[in-house]
Order: C-alpha cells, then sequence, then structure tokens
C-alpha cells in the first residue's frame, strides 16, 4: 500500500493531541501542531518535547508548533481536533473565522455536552456552517496517549457517517504500531468512548475504596451493560459496544493507572471531595461532565442507569463514596437476575 | 431471609476450595475441608492458616481438615468440588467408592476436558452413577480467591440445569461481601470460565513483552469475541459472554497480578519455554490444558479462533511468543472489519 502524504493539523497540543501528531509524522506527513501556550510551542519547536504531558518522548522533527491558530490552518483541509470537550464551541468558532475552506474534522474527544445532550460530532455539525464543513470523522478506542508516544501497539476505530471519510482516516494514521479499523456506527463509537469515563471514575473509587480487583470487575461488566442500555436507546448498534470503542477502551480506562477519570475516582475514594480532586489534577476529568449529562439522558429516555446515578450523587449532592458504592452492590444483586432473566427470556 | 445451616464438604484445599470454605463458615455452616496432604490439614486444624495458598489469612474455627475423604463425606449430601480439572475423574471416583448417598456437586474448576471436549459439569456426569448424583451445580466469576479470603466485595454466578438446585446454593455461600447469582445457561457460565483462561495466558505474554494496556485491551476484546463465537455453537446463550462469568471474569483474570494463568503468560512473553514456567509455577496452568481442548474444538466446529491458535503454536509448536503476537495484531486489521461489517449487516 503506497503511503499518501498529507498536510494535517491537530489542534491541540495536549498529550493525546501530540502523540496523534507524532503517528501522522511517523507516517510522513507534514504535521502542524497548534497549542495556545506559546512557550510549549516553542520547546516543541526547539527541543522536540512536550514534557508537560508526554515527558521526555522525542517528537518527530515532521511536527511544527503554532501559536497562530490562522497560520496552522493555511492550506489545511483536514484537521484532528484534540481539544477539551467544553473548549470545542469556542475553537471551532475561532476556526471558521479565519479558515474559509471545506474541513474533514477528525474529533477525538470523549464526551456529551450537557442540557444539549449532544454528541461531540453533533456540536461539530451545529457549530460549523455547513459550506465549511466536508465531513466529520471519530476516531476512538482503547489508547493512552503516553503508550502510543512510545510506539507501543495500539488499535483504534474510525467512525463517520460517510464510510469513505473514514477509511481515509484510517489510511493516514495506520501504520505497524497504531492499527484503525473502521465501523459506521458513529453513535455507538461516540457515546461508547464517552460513557466510560463515568464507569472508569467509579472504578477508581472502588480501588480508592481497598475494594480489590473482584469488585472492579464486577463494576465494569454492569457498566458495559448500562451503557449499551442508553446508547442502543440513542440509536446505536448494540454490537458496537462488544468492539475496541465499547469494552476495549472501558477495560483500558478502567485498569490503568495512565487513565486520568481513574486517577479521579481514585482520589475521591481516598476522601477527597470533588474540588480538591480537580485541583490536584491539572488536567481536564471529562468523567465530571459527561456524569452530568448521562444522568440527565438516562431520565430522558427513561433508562435504569445505577453506576451513573450512584457516581452524579458524589460529584455533585456530597453522598459519601462508601455508601453508594456499598448501595450499588446491594442493588446489583436484585437486578442481576431480572436482567439475565429479562434477557434470556426465561422466567426462573 | 433466614439463614439455612447446612453440613457441607469442600473437596480440595487449594487457595478457592480454602477461600470458598471460609465464606461457608462466616455463614455459619459445619465445613469439612479436605486435602490430600496431612501436613496441611494439621495447619488449618492447629493454626487455622493454609499458608501455602492463602498466606497469613486467618481461617474460622467452623472449618474442620480431614485428611480421609471417607470421614469427611459421613451425613453430607452437598460437596463443593475445588480440585483441577485433571485431578476430577479419580476424586469423583474415590469419592463414590466411599459414599453411597446421593449428592449435589458443586464444581468451581475451570476447564475443558482435552479430547473428550466435556464440560466440567458432564464430566461430572458421566463419571457419577445416576442414582449417586442429585445435582450438579457451577459456581463461576471474577473472583480472586485472595480476596475472597480477605471477604473484599465478590460477585459469582451459580448455574444448573435445575434452577432450583443453583438457587439452594445461591442461598448457602451469599452474604453482604459474596454475592451470588443465578443463570440457568449452564452452557455459557462453563464455557467463558475455561476459555478465558486462554485469554489470560495471551494476555501475560503482552505484558511479558512490554506492549502496554493498550495492546492488552485490543487482545481481551478479541478475545471476548472468539470465546463468544465458539461458546454460541457449542449452545451457549451469546448474553452469558457479556455477563459476570464472561467479561467479567476475563478482566480479573487478564489484568490482575493474582491471576496464575496471567502470570506464567507473562514468564512465556518474558522468554522462559513452557517447562520452565510450568515448574517455576508450582501451581496448576489450566489455560495450557484448556488450549489444546480449544485448539481442538474450533477444528471441530470449523470456528475461526487466532488468539487459540497463536497460542497453541506457543504452547506446543515452539513457535516464539513475539512472532506470534506480531502476527496476530497484524491479522486483527483484516477480521475486525469483516466481523463488525458482518455483524451490522453492512457492506462498506
Amino acid at each position: 500500500m503506497e503511503q499518501i502524504r498529507e498536510k494535517v493539523a491537530v489542534v491541540g497540543a495536549g498529550s493525546w493531541g501530540t502523540a496523534l501528531a507524532l503517528v501522522l509524522a511517523d507516517n510522513g506527513h507534514e504535521v502542524r501542531l497548534w497549542g495556545h501556550n506559546p512557550s510549549q510551542i516553542d520547546e516543541i519547536n526547539q527541543n522536540h518535547t512536550n514534557t508537560k504531558y508526554l515527558g521526555d518522548v522525542i517528537l518527530p522533527e515532521g511536527i511544527i508548533g503554532y501559536s497562530s491558530l490562522e497560520e496552522a490552518l493555511v492550506g489545511i483541509d483536514t484537521i484532528i481536533l484534540a481539544v477539551p470537550t467544553k473548549a470545542i464551541r469556542e475553537v471551532l468558532n475561532k476556526i471558521t473565522t479565519v479558515h474559509k475552506h471545506p474541513l474533514t474534522v477528525v474529533h477525538v474527544s470523549k464526551g456529551i455536552e450537557p442540557d444539549t445532550f449532544l454528541r461531540i460530532s453533533e456540536m461539530i455539525e451545529e457549530e460549523m456552517p455547513e459550506e465549511l464543513l466536508k465531513d466529520v470523522v471519530v476516531l476512538s478506542g482503547p489508547s493512552h496517549a503516553e503508550e502510543v508516544s512510545l510506539r507501543h501497539p495500539t488499535t483504534v476505530t474510525a467512525s463517520s457517517k460517510r464510510m469513505e471519510a473514514a477509511e481515509k482516516i484510517q489510511d493516514i494514521f495506520i501504520n505497524n504500531n497504531f492499527r484503525v479499523y473502521t465501523n459506521p456506527d458513529i453513535v455507538g463509537v461516540e457515546i461508547g468512548g464517552a460513557l466510560k469515563n463515568i464507569i472508569a471514575l467509579a472504578a477508581g473509587i472502588t480501588d480508592g475504596l481497598g475494594y480489590g480487583d473482584n469488585a472492579k470487575a464486577a463494576l465494569i461488566t454492569r457498566g458495559l451493560t448500562e451503557i449499551a442500555r442508553l446508547g442502543t436507546k440513542m440509536g446505536a448498534s448494540p454490537l458496537t459496544f462488544s468492539g475496541l470503542t465499547g469494552i476495549g477502551d472501558l477495560i483500558v480506562t478502567c485498569t490503568s493507572v495512565h487513565s486520568r477519570n481513574w486517577r479521579a475516582g481514585n482520589l475521591l475514594g481516598k476522601g477527597h471531595n470533588l474540588q480538591e480532586v480537580l485541583d490536584n489534577m491539572g488536567m481536564v476529568v471529562e468523567g465530571v461532565r459527561t456524569t452530568k449529562a448521562a444522568y440527565q439522558l438516562a431520565q430522558k429516555y427513561e433508562v435504569r442507569m445505577p453506576i451513573t446515578t450512584a457516581l452524579y450523587n458524589v460529584l455533585f449532592n456530597n453522598a459519601s463514596p462508601k455508601d453508594e458504592v456499598d448501595k450499588l452492590m446491594a442493588r446489583v444483586k436484585t437486578h442481576e437476575m431480572e436482567d439475565l432473566t429479562n434477557v434470556l427470556g426465561e422466567k426462573d
């Protein structure tokens, strides 16, 4: 397969944006990495490092940092949007002010907007003028940035309403370490990616409480059921939740110390309150916003989401993590049997 | 709920048998724990410890150790069979020689017999005279013995052809730390428990090779698909693989340092050969036998099982773990898309 060379702008120089820039540069593309912090961009251009996010990883020289969004976007028709979900609308607004040609927007964020309940691709469609938006593609899967930057084997999924767009993104990213698959179910891919952060927060709490691997495995199992239950109501294929962007991403986020959502939950489980945790992290914890959105969605779609509800009570109603987890363990009993009985269609 | 008091014999004083004896003793039952090693039984009766398997955990005084199987079984009508799969036929043979009353046999082993392809409950049915076997129940789920012995929250599933039998076992085991559910799909419960050990060996190999959490999450995800593919051909409900005895047990076995299958794989990944690994472990590694059985079953049922095949080549054909895992990562690409496309019923 001959590799096409593209000009690509990565918007957002956090850990994931920088790791993806590294993959693209490894594949020989011209990569522009935009970040809002000029001293960080200087570091990228002069030392080829981004120490705040990726430690002592040496970045390929093919990555050029930009602190001017306008300059970064000159002659570009594909952008990788790698900013926190709460900054997406603001950044897209800036982009459409300076860039007047149609763009393919690849987003790599995981979340659901509170109050509007929009998935990220829907936020992008809403925020960008139709004539400036060629395609929206989501790239998602079990992929810690730290490991990608070390070129450890990683698999992700590209999805879009138009499969040709997903396949083009597959082509520019794929290499021996970074395997990209496609899946036409963009709703399932986005929902799985967003909601797993809720379960990761909860898994961090059980670990913080010292409950062990048995309890965490039960929580992840029940968490997947809860995610799939809401996702299928929102139009996703149930099968997507059994794939890389469903159970795969859920596992990696719940069991790895790299995961910031898990780490935030861990601190909550050890007795810190939400504000202390957010101050301590110094990074965005997407799961906190997503918990609120999912809690609201569960009510809108009348779907039972006991783990999400327990976490909502911990985050926003000052409930005790231990009380909520203990209630959850007790509550699971009743419903586990009911669920299996229902789905298996048997009465015993 | 009023707790019934039972006389129960636990046959097998390894880590899991001893941990289950502890749960039963916590619930007030009269518990007889049989082991073949007299000095280990002396330790259990005199010091209330089983240090080889459970370190410095103090066992309840309600557990009485027996080194005579005949004595342990006097007046008993429920046994918990907690011996390695390869010892099951021999032990059952001894039991039916000394015990002439109908028994409910609860098995807690995870494996498939090579060559005969029998699940454990089928081996028990084959080995025991019909008039001496009241019911066979399987107890399975994400449950490291070490954590159960520390009374950390744990959830498992009881399954039997006759649901009343599963519910009785649920009743004698359940307490606040040890939650027991029931599932009528005994085929799925047994297959999930057996085949997860294959994936755990493979996950240990990728960890031993230093491949990281992203690669392991992909392997677990693909592993679950492969298990469910064979299991449904063998008569299991696909839904069981999404539950505690499927993905739940798979996660705990692949991500915990307690897992002996993971540890064996880890040593293989670090370059040790099979014999060195088995010598080093000093414990039975069920996944090795199960890999052979599953490899044969995949051929019998004409089911594609790439991870099982790769592991079979490593274990029995001296293939290099790195070569096999790398081939697997490459092979996954082709099939991931095909699988999803097939199941989603779309052509793109």
